[in-house]
Parts: structure tokens; sequence; C-alpha cells
């Protein structure tokens, strides 16, 4: 079965690790497992509760993180609806086949269903932002899309030097807030997710939030809607939140304290390395390339105390 | 909200077709709906039954287009196996997010289940072939992962000059033929489709079969699987496959007929432009780029008689 030699070799690398014969063979190099499990404390970054959303659905919780050094104004924006609980009881109302599912106010801002309360109406678009004063993590391989690809605080991120901008770039996992025709007409109350191919053609189109942490897999295995867009067609199709609130609201004791790997770090490096030529018992021929929405950052659960 | 103005665009540049005022503004480029609409019918080429194959869910058939030119020892045994009726039966008991889903036997060839009939149990690799003789239709941007990507029949694919070869490409609805360590243990009993970003570094790791035409959703939104590598921990969370079939061995009546755009059709090339270069009202800036995965060739059902 594809890939589940995948498990295998990690395992036949792990146990070789300590099977007392390092002369038996050239030791494999060591698996992106084996990389993390060897890393230090600070190569790993606490994620911020004033940066962190759970959007709960009936069936889990969906972590995002958000990226207030890219949307200052939309983020500070999210933060007062979620504050003010504005998308509590609204739904997942679109789920667009290999492409994004978005939430918020069916109807629309200004609609007949909320209102945002003390949030702005419109705000300045933040498609990209000066790339001075940001660490931009590059990666070893070009990209197609933008002059430069590479990883801000383990966001996906592009630049390029002419207009002297960076930007955060649409991959799965993204999170933009959804505009209409106007370029300003987005406020962060409605929200998509890219939960298929990385449509980087949005990249500087639209403004981009933040990504999801953790719980994609609620998001992207919703039913397709059946409408133009994937917007579903009868209302009780919608998929409702139970909440959408800001981590730093919430008892500690209700929160799960979420780590990324630095990707300033060697070991962010190595890792990336290891699925940019991969080595695994079942590759036949390594790629020697990948492409900025393949690399992975990882995360993982803080563990206690 | 988002892109939801494309379907505004769209209409409004119908609408301007029609009311009489050329003058009024420059005339907007055509966008993908006209020039299909516009096209004729020598830009399609209807597929073969002989190389389609039903798979048929519960909720609906996934059809997907066999690649023998690519594959020719995996699309005879396939064949076989579907007339057969291997398939009937046996579960999807993978859905990997942003992945793979797979199916086939669970117990995997020789397992317990089922028998593979006169179908053979190993064959040759097949994640390559020599380009010489292939209509490649190139794409106009530089790939990352290949020397060359473009299109042959409708298929993503790539190719370089050193050796010669030319292989097809992981993308969305790419349809692969599972295998296990040894390169050459694939049969094609075991098949997976790509659900999630293109994981470009299985190619010329693993023999492509196909692509899915119609039904991807039917596949993509699937509940991921619970344990490694997103198989289902518990069978009964099994993906039942009422049968799948060779299009060929149903009356004309229970097939569909479809057709794909011609790849070194004019009207695929405009289509693409529209897609590297996007000028709907919603969009700021164009990218100026599109990467294979993210170009669509056009399926259709054919009109009857």
């Amino acid at each position: 079965m594809i890939i589940s030699s995948l498990a295998t070799a990690l395992l036949a690398s792990l146990l070789a690790l300590g099977d007392g014969t390092p002369e038996a063979a050239a030791p494999r190099p060591q698996s992106a497992q084996q990389l993390l499990a060897a890393s230090s404390p600070s190569d790993w970054r606490r994620v911020s509760p004033e940066d962190t959303l759970y959007l709960e659905l009936d069936n889990g919780r969906v972590i995002i993180e958000l990226a207030p050094q890219f949307a200052p104004a939309h983020v500070d924006n999210i933060r007062k609806l979620a504050r003010e609980g504005y998308w509590d009881g609204l739904p997942v109302y679109r789920s667009h086949d290999n492409y994004v599912v978005e939430f918020g106010d069916p109807d629309g801002v200004g609609g007949t269903t909320r209102s945002i309360g003390s949030a702005k109406v419109s705000l300045p678009i933040e498609f990209s932002r000066p790339s001075a004063g940001l660490e931009f993590d590059l990666l070893p391989d070009p990209d197609g899309w933008a002059p430069q690809a590479g990883l801000v605080s383990g966001f996906p991120a592009a630049r390029e030097s002419e207009e002297g901008q960076a930007w955060l770039a649409h991959c799965y996992g993204t999170v933009g807030a959804g505009r209409d025709n106007p370029p300003d007409s987005g406020n962060g109350s409605a929200l998509y997710v890219v939960i298929g191919h990385a449509p980087r053609h949005l990249d500087r189109n639209v403004t981009v939030v933040g990504r999801v942490l953790q719980g994609m897999e609620l998001l992207s295995a919703l039913p397709r809607g059946d409408g133009p867009l994937g917007i579903y067609r009868d209302r009780a199709q919608h998929v409702p939140i139970r909440s959408m609130l800001l981590a730093s609201t919430l008892p500690e004791q209700q929160r799960v304290a979420l780590e990324v790997l630095k990707t300033d770090s060697a070991v962010f490096r190595a890792v990336t390395e290891t699925r940019r030529n991969r080595t695994g018992e079942w590759f036949h021929r390594p790629a020697g390339y990948i492409d900025l929405c393949n690399v992975s950052v990882p995360v993982r659960e803080a563990s206690p105390g």
C-alpha cells in the first residue's frame, strides 16, 4: 500500500539506531521524526493566545493562528469580533471542492443576520507589507509565483525586491478575509480557509489573516456545496459554528498550548531537506525540490508544566 | 464574499456582449466560459469507454480516465480486474488529509479478502516512458519539479531531455497504483487518488494510471481516517464500493459520454491564459503564472446524439 512503507522505514531506522551495529551499513539520514525528537525547547515558538482562534464545530475544534505582522487592522477587527461572539451561531456556508470553505454571515456584511458590533465595517487592504523588518527564512528552491518564497514565523510567505513587499501565500490551511469586488470590501467577518491545491493566484489579491494549526480535517472533509461556488443551496446544509473565541479570553485550562517549530532553526532546515530529498526505503527517486506549499512547518502541543 | 464576484463579473461581461454599446468601454477579454461556449466540436476529444472506469459509491459515481499511453501494463491489469468485478464490495479504506484516498483490498494483495483473478500479481514499473511519440502540449511557465511541464491528452505531465523521459504528474485528481517498498510491487489492484495539494515528490516514484474526470468531491470529502497514514482504524468506517466497472462493459444508455478539451487547441491555450492572468472584476493583480496543477482541463458531457 502506498507509503505505508514510510512508517516501516521510520520504524526500521529508529530500530537501526539501537541495533549496535553502526558499521553494518552507511548510516541512513535522520528522518523528520528523529530530527524533531532531538530538537531542543528553544527550537520552538509558543503561539500567543492573543493570536489564537478556536473555531468550535459540532465535531471538534479548529485552531487558527493569526498573523498580525501582516494584517494588523484585520487581526484587530477579528479579535473584536471574536470577543463579542460575532461568529457564535453563524455557519460555514460554503465548501468549494479543491478550493476553500468559507464561514460568517451567509447574508453578507450588512445582511439580515447579525451586526458586527464594535468592529469596523471597512478596513484598508493588507494584501502585502514592506518586507523590511520581517525575519524571512528563504527556501532553497525557486518559486514560480513570486521572486522569493519562504517562511515568516511559520507562515508561508513570498517577497519581491522591486517594491520591497512581502505577503502571505495561499497554501493548504491559509485563512483569508473574504471580500467583494472592491479590494477594500473585506473586514474579517467572512473568513475562508484553503482546502485544496494552493490557489496562489489569490496572493496579493486578498488579505491573508492567518493559518490553521490544528483541525484542518474538520473543514476539508465537509460535504461540498451544491450551489455555484460551492455555496450550500439549502440552509439546512449549513455547518453550525458553536463559537469562535480568542484563546486569551478562555481560562488557561481550556486552552491548548501549541508550539510551532522556528523556521530559522537548523532543525527546520534539516526537516525540510528530508522532504526535498526523501530517503525512506519506499522512495526510488528523490525530487530535489520542494515548493512553498509542500513545506510542512511542524506544530505540537507543548508538554504540560 | 470571496469570488462570488467572479460570477457577477462573468454575468456582467456576458450581458455586456449584448448591450449594444461596444464603444462604452474597452472590450473585456473573453472569459473561460465564453471561450468554451464558442469552441467547436473538433476542439473536444471523446473519452474511450475502454479507458473509462466507473467507481460506484453509495452517494454517486466517480469517473476515471485511464492512461494506457503511460501505463499500458497497469491499465491492462486494471481492465481485467474491473471486468472480473475485483473491486465490487471492497472499500475505500484510507482517507489521508491533504494527500490521498486509497481503495482496494484492505488486507493487501494476497490478503484474506479476495483473489485478483486473471490479473497479474506483479508488473514492470511504469513510472515514466520515452517522451518520443507523445504529443506534449507545453505550458508557458517553468515548473519547479521538472524541466518541462505540460499536458498529454489532458493529463498533467512532465518531461526531461537528458534521458528523454516523460511521466504523469501527481496533481489533484491523479490516480496511481499503490505499491509497497519494492518499486515493482504495485499491480493496480490498490488505487489511490490525490485529494490535496499536489504531492509532486511522488512523480516517477509510482505508476500513475489515470485521473478523475468527474465526481472528485465524492472522494475528497470523505471523513479522514483516524489511523496512521489516514487508514480507518475501524472497518465500520470503510466506504463501500458498490462496483468499479469499465464503461465499455455497460450498455450504452448506462454510460456517460464525456469529452475533454484538446490541449493542443487554441481554445485551451486561451482558457489557460485567462487563468494565468485573471481579468475578472474581482482581481486586483493578475499572477502572470500558472503551475501545472492549477491548470484545469475542461471536461463536459457530450450532447446527446
